[in-house]
């Protein structure tokens, strides 16, 4: 039983206030497995040119990820540079070059088939579909999407949600794809869109996990470290579903779990550069920050 | 035992993306006793002009709040117009006439000089001052502050600062003040500079506690109906040395508790114009919403 996440895996560089990498791992897939592989067997699905320094994904592979399906194609990685200001909410982008990217199809191996959670990351939906059709049986199937395809591939997207469990994305997007302004209107739309969840991910705010009638809050942890958010989203979605894969249902305690481990993991994926923080991270460091976020919200009504 | 305001009592003219009204009561000496009414005497110290129509405080004194330490003094109220776009978390200003208000230095009548909790609006800090030498014994003094008194007043309202036990103020202001654009670091640094506790007011998302070594996340309730935002951090305010009051101590949960409270008092201020919504609120209705945001955060670790 395992995880399958389909996706991008790029070359980053990037600048932020606080220091400047080039050409190191990233893309919704890596910063996804990265995460979630912490607590589960993750399959992943992406392709890279011949260029790629697969050595950077040896962590993954140390934490027992099946790289097998990252196809490698003639021609350069995908490759964005972005640069931050002091506003860390939003990247400028500089450049994007999609390289093999441009080309993707997702080919799903056969042993990765049927998992038990799917994540879609942030892809042309039309390839979100086309992995839909490849696979069976998963519990829970989850996908991200963003501004550009919510504008250029609507139909794609809505014919897309029809048939996944779970959406995640930003407070931006959900209220965009909704054409509503306000948060609670726009993700109610979004479940009665298809998906019965919704996790509205607010940056440094937290999240805000919708199913069915319920709604929870997740803050965002307080860091006084801050150095690069790149990936901060998808770190979210592997913690998610990380958790949920050793949980035996999908009942509102685990999902609420859930969304917390979610956020632990997208708070330690921005105190370093790329996939650096993540990579290093132990089960230890999470269970500190989850009871953390724990102490931080709970309290007793007399 | 009492809470003892001092503030503006206004009247505010705005316009939202859902409505309009003129000459509305505001100020906010008037929406924190709106919201602190509810659950505790209540003593106003402010002053408005002769044109003031005063019908407009009734409901506060038909839940007790004593009305006498606002002056009337010759001349014109302080009035403020203003425009929400669709953005509501900022408002465009389009003119303040200080009126009266102008000449302002509190003086607080004998009965009104040793409250239980002291709540000092957002004033010059110089008056600020000039109250804290006419009351003793509170067992907790806020107050709050804005960028025009950070910038053009720093050295009054530092002074001020080691003499209050709680700052209230929004998370922009209290990056100002630090210098801090982290806002751990920032609010860590207030409490370097006076007060053991600072609450950071994020409008939609919620607040942040700080006290001594402790951090406290308290959502905003998930509105679908809100109309106008004036008045929700001093709502908050209200709410929260409104809970304080009925607590026996300042006790780390007596403290959580009184931040739910406060949320809760900010969500249902913007659900309707002016004090229109607290004016007809009921401390059921506040009960409900307590136990509504225990149950949008509240979760288990197995």
């Amino acid at each position: 039983m395992s995880i399958l996440v389909v996706g991008s895996v790029a070359l980053d560089s990037l600048e932020t206030p606080f220091g400047k990498v080039s050409d190191t791992v990233g893309g919704s897939a890596v910063h996804f497995s990265a995460a979630a592989s912490l607590f589960a067997p993750v399959q992943v699905v992406a392709v890279v040119g011949q260029d790629f320094p697969s050595e950077q994904l040896a962590f993954l592979e140390r934490r027992g990820t099946d790289l097998s399906g990252i196809e490698t194609v003639a021609g350069e990685s995908f490759r964005w540079s972005g640069r931050y200001t002091h506003d860390l909410s939003l990247p400028e982008t500089l450049e994007t070059r999609l390289g093999v990217f441009a080309d993707f199809h997702p080919r799903i191996p056969d042993g990765f088939r049927s998992p038990d959670l799917l994540f879609l990351g942030n892809i042309d939906p039309r390839l979100q579909l086309e992995v839909l059709d490849q696979v069976e049986g998963a519990r829970l199937v989850a996908c991200d999407t963003m501004n550009y395809w919510i504008e250029g591939s609507r139909d794609d997207l809505m014919r897309l949600l029809g048939r996944v469990d779970l959406l995640m994305a930003n407070d931006g997007e959900i209220r965009q794809l909704a054409g509503q302004a306000n948060l609670v209107t726009a993700s109610r739309w979004v479940q009665e869109h298809g998906p019965s969840r919704v996790v509205v991910k607010k940056g440094e705010h937290g999240a805000i996990l919708f199913h069915d009638e319920e709604i929870f809050f997740v803050p965002g942890y307080p860091l006084e470290d801050l150095n690069d958010p790149t990936g901060a989203g998808d770190s979210f979605a592997g913690g998610f579903l990380g958790y949920l894969h050793g949980s035996i249902d999908l009942s509102d305690g685990a999902l609420r779990r859930a969304s917390v481990f979610g956020s632990a993991m997208g708070s330690f994926a921005v105190e370093d550069f790329g996939v650096r923080r993540l990579a290093r991270l132990t089960r230890e460091d999470v269970a500190d920050r989850v009871r953390e976020l724990r102490h931080m919200t709970q309290f007793e009504i007399h």
